[in-house]
């Protein structure tokens, strides 16, 4: 922990109590004025800070990715129009766009060498972005990804085609609109941790994702967890923390 | 047509206009101040009228089974509890209860030959009373009924089990709490029309039914059309409506 | 039931338990990456697979196509823009476009001998389109059908005008916005089975039809069915599974 | 208007400045500390304020009746329990207590001389309650009341019968749970305003009260206006407002 | 009552039992096909059937006003855009734009001499469109309008200003939006019956209205009744109702 | 700051690492098991924790107010029963309970001499619990307060009397349930600092609270914030909090 | 109180009861027929009255302006568009435009000499738009500001790193749109009154800033009131007001 | 895969197509009428079926309990009454009762070694019945378990205090009710995936729980889900099975 060691050099007389006090106070982050970059989060939380689009100028978005990139970070930028690509890519050509899930990623990914096995489920065609927010997620997180994609429970013989790579997946993440039912099936074959993940696709009463949420939420199978409507990112994220534990009794 | 046959014995001479427009008013319901019993549904609508108990007394539930029972009509008395059971089989000691599905029946059901096949199917235990009252209600209303219980997604291969008496169906009821998800996974394996119930089982964002309906509305699987949360009854009857229609070209 | 058949032929030899696994794992699902298309559902359910437009792009959706006509399949397609029809039309010259209920439709219909009889009610001239997108589901799935338009609660007289039309229909489809009140008065003159769609028709508290919704999900009359807001494809196909429906005791 | 009154007799030196103020400030209210009775309310308003029972210990009720009572006004207290009434008829013992609508009446009503006619209509036997409290209401404030009960949409007929009494009627209060169709049906037929309550019974979807409230406030006949669900009393002083208009020219 | 003259009719032979039922049937009505005008309604009603523009085609409002002066009826056609009027106006140049209320009207109001007094008062600049949807459709029923506009509760002076209009009007039309107390002001001065109307003017929480639709349902003043959010020509029809209505002991 | 003096102790060699971080993590809180009574609040917050009982059992909280006692620091109990009081006080006698509000109180106050002036306002009789929940709490932390109740709007001069109050205090806790208009009204009358506080009185649509939230959140008047529904405790802690102030340019 | 001093001019004759009656009907509001204008704000409520600039024209805007301006009084225009702003900019050079916070000001702000603190502090940087309509609205209505953005819970140590300042000003603006955490947060730490300002920053079931409205109302620390969504004016005035008070005790 | 298996033994003739079937169609679920045990899903799911006991008897627990027991498995029985368990342990006498979580365990748990470490955090002392729940799911399916309670966001040093726990932790699951911001907190402070659960305790805009669950949906810390509120069951299982996985790369 790191307020330990600080006070540890204190104690040691290799920091004074103001130089304690600014590393604590977190000069390390980058103040951009209108934006702190939390450099310190690989320490912390294993991956870098993760920039979220939505609401932000392209400049502001230029001016984080050098923060990260000045701290020799990986970049993960979601909800990125292809517009905030353009303007991303002419100053970071090494810049990678994957426009279904609406992403940029940019240098090393966190863990280079992928592990593990993390599935990525989803029911219909038009769940795909969603998905493959996910996928990208977890593989740029350190996970190895496999995609079963078009598995709706109108047709339970889809999904039940690719049992064996289901439970031999560490964590599987279920991607699905309409009546959400599918992390349910899914749920009551295998012994894996799910993550589910609602998307707005569906009309009417399905309120933009809430029916398909609700139905996870109240799912009939434990060992579901459930992400925000349309939240591939953050379900790729926790398959992959999942994906990364080792050995539980080591 | 009512109205037809009445205007031509005006014609005929045989009805005066005061007559005619007495009959067209309805003076063969029997008014009983707090209530107005139809007595002429069994024309119109092919079964009799059905006492809805909530929020009423059980004296008004006994005066409108006598006029039901003056009328030579059979009864059927939804939500009741069986404090209103005693009172009225204390008057009509042929009233039959059906204490799991909170129904009194009295009498001739409607169409008391039992004919096709109406399948009923819930989830769960806990939704075993919204079954029972939609089998019954069908039953009252003409239906041959088979019960199929406790076949929950989470076990998939109890439902498949049970495919030969779904198909053999002329329509399947299918009841269910929690996420709902039963009728998309029958109406997959199935061609036959589906009525939905969800069910007030669950807690939480189940918001007591509410989850299962928005899941059931937003199936993706055509042919499933939904009730009331809880309305084993409207979906019994809607069942027995569909399972007494005649050849379609006849 | 196809799995005992299959059981057999291995049980006969015909068949090695390989074989029947990839069977049984519905190989015969045309696996376009993106989208697995169900080429089993006639036999299973009575109907091709029907393509859901909406988040879907226009190549994805030819391609869908190909692999139903492939299959000689015919082709429904929902929520289906002009622009997705040009492109479709294309490459499809015989599709048919639908403008007011935004369907494309193409080969022989699953039931070309259009039998017994689908009325389709609407409340208002700006329903028009929902119902027709239930017309048409249901002539696409064999119904003959009769369209009663323009005749909501403000004017009773209008749709007492229909009663006998109403009455000879095997299945009824009732479509209003507002506040949805014609199921139940439609409902409470005839004895056939209703299928009823809130329309988003509405505004301020109609929330987009969840206020349309509610009253035809409390009904006072037993013997409607709900669908999803808008969705006259669901009721169309519904109405036309009831109206295929034989003699109950055949 | 009162203040312009009281300018003039500050003006002639009929009250200095300070008594002005004290009676602009409301001094004739009764100031009960947990409560300050607004005595002046029949000069303002047309007739006396009304207690709301509920939350109100038996005690607080006791005085301000008192209040009322030396003000000799009369009274109307309304969400009474019979416990209630109990404890107010031991003090007030020509109190007299409407138990279906749980009203406590007393004294002279405002407008004792009953005049014109409010029609007040119930969809169903369970409605009766709301509708009681509001042909109550309406009698005390003045309107001679005739009740049409238990005529829902389900039997057309039934509310057909009694056109003759709508039409001579100045104002009409439709109560309606269920789908709460009732007054956009009698509003169809009749060119009289409508207040229309929308009552908690239901169940389910119901909401309580939110389903029937949101088919009236969104009906497509002109002329209706709504009250909060099961607010008979509203309803009933609505009513009695409009019934109580002269002449318009006049 | 129409059935009775037509029943009498049929008694003395002067029409058929045929021809009683085609009348019956309404055959009076103008079938266009996409639509059944109700020229009866000026008749049945008091005033013509009146155009929802929201959803049709300017093609099919063309065709909807024909029908309407062929019957010799005025117009009132509501949530009508430019483009519509501009439709409508190269067919009947005698049409008139409203455009803050965005009505078009045409010929001869229903009652072209303009008796009794409506107030309608908004709390708002920004809730004229509304207010003056509310006064123009009273007027175009036969009212006299006074508009007292932007009165809203930060400044009470403001409406007490103007307390002898109101309490000269026979009914009061109150718009507001925000919190939606301008009607629980206004009622709490006067005798008079009132007609509230949220309005979508607002963010956040206002939820399109519904905050204001509920503190106007929820007022402390009996003799308040609402209608839909932003439905100032509900609101102004049922004014004009009321304002019509003649002395109550006549 | 602490923390800064806890790093100069280090420095200075008084603290080790170790002592410094046990310091740090806070082991001055009591650590019960089941709750860890903050101790350090009054230095970083002003005032003791305060118990919340609902779902505490009263053994539990005993245990916490004698942990609070032991650091001598005063008691603020909220929703407390008759049946909590009553086993506090056979362990604690000098134990105060405030029955309207629901609060048990015990010790000196934080300040326990009462400055400046707080005023809580209420709409109605059945909102005082809450208003007594606010005055109750904002003298525990050392407002001086004066009550105003039952000053609705339905009677505007009862609050215009109290103005000269109103100006004085220096903020000013309004609370109303219904349609939560008492805050704008107050609002627009002064130019100090409003908390508003939505009570649960109401029925039906008013969604036990949630009509009157609305309504606060949504005010036309600057100046008001709006604390939780029924949260008297949290608005009279705002306003006290507020209250303590010293001079701006102080 | 402006009423006691009339009433004296009355008394002493200087006044004739008309001319009282003018003026307190607020005869000195700027009357523009779509706009009453509110002049006898400031010394009623210590500021002008502001413009809510959505759904007015730029005319009426501008109209307003110069019935503030004639009155010698400060404007502040929210909601302002860019066009709006062009539109005034054109009669008023001297209005000043800010963009992130869409503000209008123009003339001598209410309190010209800056004083006291209030701190606005925002979670992220897309929050920084209604952060800054906030802290202008503060500053405008005379308060002294400081910003510290981007200071969200995911990383404690940035808000930590701000204790001095927040523990300084007299009021803290906390604006937050996701979870809505970082009040409590801030809360945990301070003695200071919190205004919370949720922002519609999320997606799904963020729905628009009510998670996050809802997360605010349900602190578990005392002393945070919370405003609409988006609410970065009402927060900013609200906040100003408290930082104006003066001594408790003078 | 057990189909594969059986298929194989269908090929070599060890099964006829009759008996694969029947094996294939669930022979094994122990058919009780009311109920079908799972009582293969521990090859399945890796544990056995728990008893879900809200809306069950008490004597179909004990039948379903003995179902179980006959297949040697362990029991696990959620929301059971002290009632229940007396009508249990009078069958069972080794049952066991956890009277915080509501819970009955019986036979040996699925992994009677206890291995890894789940962390359940909680925020205060009324959440700890949801929190047991968790802790007593997790151990029953095989974690070692900390508990750490009462560590809610208005004391942050207390969750601080603990971060050598979180961080050795597998798997977090945090309980919360109030606003829900634990989670994000904790989050943003280890690796670890984190199972968020939301409970019902709270008051008013609370509503049960909907408040903390989409605070906790909307977290702006990735690695985060979600499950339904007061789920402490299904958090734990969740946790379990996360806890349990081995080496990724193994």
């Amino acid at each position: 922990m790191q307020i330990e060691q600080i006070l540890k050099k204190v104690e040691k007389g290799e920091l004074t109590a103001r130089e304690a006090l600014a590393q604590l106070a977190g000069e390390k982050e980058a103040n951009l004025g209108f934006a702190r970059v939390d450099v310190e989060r690989p320490r912390r939380r294993g991956m870098p800070e993760v920039i979220y689009a939505e609401g932000k100028t392209a400049d502001q978005v230029i001016q984080i990715v050098r923060a990260l990139r000045a701290a020799k970070q990986a970049v993960l930028c979601t909800r990125s129009s292809p517009e905030l690509f353009d303007a991303v890519s002419r100053v970071y050509p090494e810049a990678r766009y994957h426009d279904a899930a609406r992403l940029i990623t940019m240098g090393d990914e966190p863990d280079s060498k992928k592990i593990g096995l993390v599935a990525v489920v989803c029911a219909g065609t038009s769940d795909i972005p969603v998905a493959e927010e996910a996928a990208i997620s977890a593989e740029w997180a350190g996970a190895r990804v496999e995609r079963i994609y078009d598995v709706g429970v109108a047709g339970l013989h889809r999904v039940v085609n690719h049992l064996d790579t289901l439970r031999s997946a560490r964590a599987v993440v279920v991607v699905a609109g309409m009546e959400g039912a599918l992390p349910s099936v899914v749920g009551g074959l295998i012994d894996r941790p799910i993550v589910a993940v609602p998307t707005s696709v569906g009309y009417g009463t399905h309120m933009k994702g809430v029916a398909a949420l609700l139905a996870m939420l109240n799912t009939c199978v434990p060992g579901i967890s459930v992400v925000n409507i349309d939240n591939g990112f953050g379900a790729g994220i926790t398959a992959a923390l999942i994906n990364r534990l080792g050995e539980p009794g080591a």
